[in-house]
């Protein structure tokens, strides 16, 4: 019977078995020590020079695969080691079998030793998975993902599948993947907007957990081509301001979840969780641009969009003056944005769209949409839009939809900025960009 | 304030706020009455003669978006109707607004009157999505999807998030999409199998919900190019039984929770749970064939596969002799089975993977995998296989991989077999296949 690593605290004086990889061995001579790990956790092992184990102990490799017979003892006072799970304790080794051997490592990928440029850790992917810090790197990315879900549903909402592969680009532009379809063309999908907004129209609140694709020909630490894109979308709203309030509530509620869950995995890479105030700092763009000109003498009201700089000192001003990391930035020009955010009705040259922005970056993007279908006919004329390519979306809206709006977010870029992380790579189980598809895309071609 | 139409009963006498769709409406001369919808559900309203509202219940027209005021009233008893939402109140309407119009509907969506052909059904989707029998049918799909998440999460596994994107078809064929990567090739993933195995040497026990593509020149009523597959993977097990127990326990849990939270929609559809007893009868591939023949008669023994007869004839065999809907199937020829499969050490010309049949049609594959380094590398070369191709995957075994399984299914598939639909377009909310993506290929291609 096989006991959890996890469970071994609290069985001193039991014999036990368990099963796992081993992380770390140390010969010494006539003892060897080990560090065994499985999805549970770690624990110390010894096998003195008595056991039984002692001659499959000394052939035994870091990463091997071992099934351990061994005793719970307290481990010595002077050892104990109260910070780290199974501190207290120490497994005396008397049966070892080997599952599975492995191959010598190609870099050292213990605990402290583990040092890697990305690109290596990128093409060791298999194994460089397997260290603590890349584990805490996508435990708290699945705690993101889960969260999400869980806040959703606790608002009523639907979840819904979006498809990937669309027959044509919602908002257009040539950052699009273009597929093979039998003998037509298709596309894969860069959002699931239209797909959530039709979905609204019948179920009211919906969700969704989705790959989205960006043909982005751009191989900076923030650009990769395929992510997860979380989305959400609500009716009967009364003004953007609910979309708003629904998306600092699930931000709230993920960072709750990451700091009772996620406690261990963010300290153990050195990140803090950002600052939320009960109720958000929240500026019109104008408002924005005004307070970033008195601060700095940059001249940028009347700019058309935040630029990254813009970006980092509203944050950092907001910061300052409240104690906040985040801010929300609203009313953008109507006509910078998709054919389909709602223009302010007192003042249409703005739109009811809005940005949240945290530590410096966007983490989050919403807003009210257009749901009338005689203003959204004219905005599809006016972006020239093509009716055909976009009719089942237009049909949702023909056919009486309430007031509504939405937001959405990317999950490997919020990894990215919970986590202080420098490149978003670091946040993506298996990332793609131009250059790569799991391995560098210029090996990968066949040799002809 | 709005009140959900789903909390009204136990309101009777109160005054309410009510947002939502016209679903029916019933001018009656002097009265109005009209069926509301919203997320919740639906109830009855009547306008009097007297109500102020009554001059824009008659401009109100079917799937119009409307706020209600109204005071809920017990029925008279001759028109309760216990059996449904809100059957023992009515809502007297005061007042009335319109907040959107519907253009007049091209087809019957009252829930009585609604039958449609499936073509009909899916060019107008977006309307089509607001009838009661399609709602149904997609909350069974998020309750199948959100329980299987929830005993993966309950048996420790980790969810990661698979490529949709890939470098190579790890399990080669036509049936594969190709993407225009910038200047390169890349495919669809048609499974995201080598992915979970490695995160599986990683995370021990891990579980993904991916989109898959297969390019399927066929336009059946079980083909569709892009469907959801729920993936689940496991180290340590001691044979191939250890992921047909898990497999098994899946399916179980997901069952019993569609038959609590779901009992209505599936009585709505007319369909009825699959029987799955305490214990799954479990036959070699063999052993099935040889009852096939003793009952039929047909030469089935020593075929390589199960036919499409085979499956129904086995489904109804174990259903007459045990009362099971279900029954897994084992050791398939080794040869006709991909590379990673684990072959029987006894009698290696079968493997060790499964099938899950229920109703005369598959619902699940999976079995144990080939953990051992030094036997994959055997298997890749004898399979014809790129090593280069798969580099990332070999990696995972050549350091150190327990014994291990795992399966998937199809979530489309599932919930057309568990609510019993005939075409496999029903249970899936954007269908795509050779001749559609939203609508009909032909008539989304620009005019030229």
């Amino acid at each position: 019977m096989r006991t959890l690593i996890g469970e071994l605290e609290g069985k001193t004086g039991e014999e036990v078995t368990i099963k796992g990889w081993v992380s770390v061995r140390r010969d010494q001579g006539k003892m060897v020590f080990f560090d065994f790990r499985d999805r549970s956790g770690t624990v110390q092992g010894v096998v003195l020079p008595s056991s039984a184990a002692i001659e499959t102990a000394k052939e035994t490799r870091n990463e091997y695969v071992v099934e351990v017979q061994g005793k719970v003892n307290a481990r010595p006072e002077k050892n104990v080691n109260a910070k780290v799970m199974n501190g207290t304790i120490e497994l005396e080794v008397t049966g070892l079998t080997i599952l599975a051997k492995a191959e010598p490592l190609p870099f050292d990928m213990s605990a402290d030793g583990y040092n890697l440029d990305l690109t290596t850790e990128l093409d060791h992917r298999a194994l460089t998975l397997r260290h603590p810090r890349l584990q805490a790197i996508f435990k708290v990315q699945a705690v993101i993902i889960d969260s999400f879900r869980e806040y959703m549903k606790s608002q009523d909402f639907f979840e819904f599948q979006a498809p990937a592969i669309t027959p044509a680009t919602a908002e257009g532009g040539a950052e699009v993947f273009e597929v093979n379809y039998f003998d037509k063309k298709a596309y894969l999908t860069q959002s699931p907007q239209l797909y959530k907004q039709i979905v609204m129209t019948a179920f009211e609140r919906v969700f969704s957990v989705n790959k989205v694709f960006r043909a982005e020909p751009s191989a900076t630490t923030r650009h990769i081509t395929e992510f997860v894109s979380l989305d959400a979308e609500m009716g009967f709203i009364d003004s953007w301001r609910d979309v708003r309030d629904m998306s600092e509530e699930t931000v709230r509620f993920i960072l709750n979840v990451l700091s009772q869950k996620c406690a261990k995995e963010i300290e153990l890479l050195g990140a803090t969780l950002p600052v939320m105030l009960e109720k958000t700092p929240t500026f019109s763009l104008t408002e924005v641009q005004e307070k970033i000109q008195a601060k700095t003498g940059r001249k940028v009201v009347g700019e058309k969009d935040l630029s990254s700089q813009d970006e980092m000192d509203i944050c950092a001003i907001v910061k300052e003056e409240t104690g906040s990391d985040f801010v929300y930035v609203y009313g953008y020009p109507t006509k910078q944005k998709p054919f389909y955010v709602y223009p302010n009705p007192e003042t249409p040259e703005f739109n009811e769209g809005m940005d949240l922005l945290c530590r410096g970056r966007e983490w989050l993007s919403g807003g009210r949409r257009i749901s009338d279908y005689a203003q959204l006919m004219d905005h599809v004329e006016k972006w020239g839009m093509e009716p055909k390519k976009i009719e089942m979306f237009l049909e949702a809206f023909r056919y009486g939809a309430p007031p509504e709006g939405g937001f959405a977010f990317g999950v490997e870029r919020m990894t990215m900025q919970i986590l202080e992380l420098k490149n978003i790579r670091e946040a993506t189980l298996f990332p793609r960009d131009m250059n790569r598809i799991d391995m560098p895309l210029s090996d990968s071609e066949p040799k002809e």
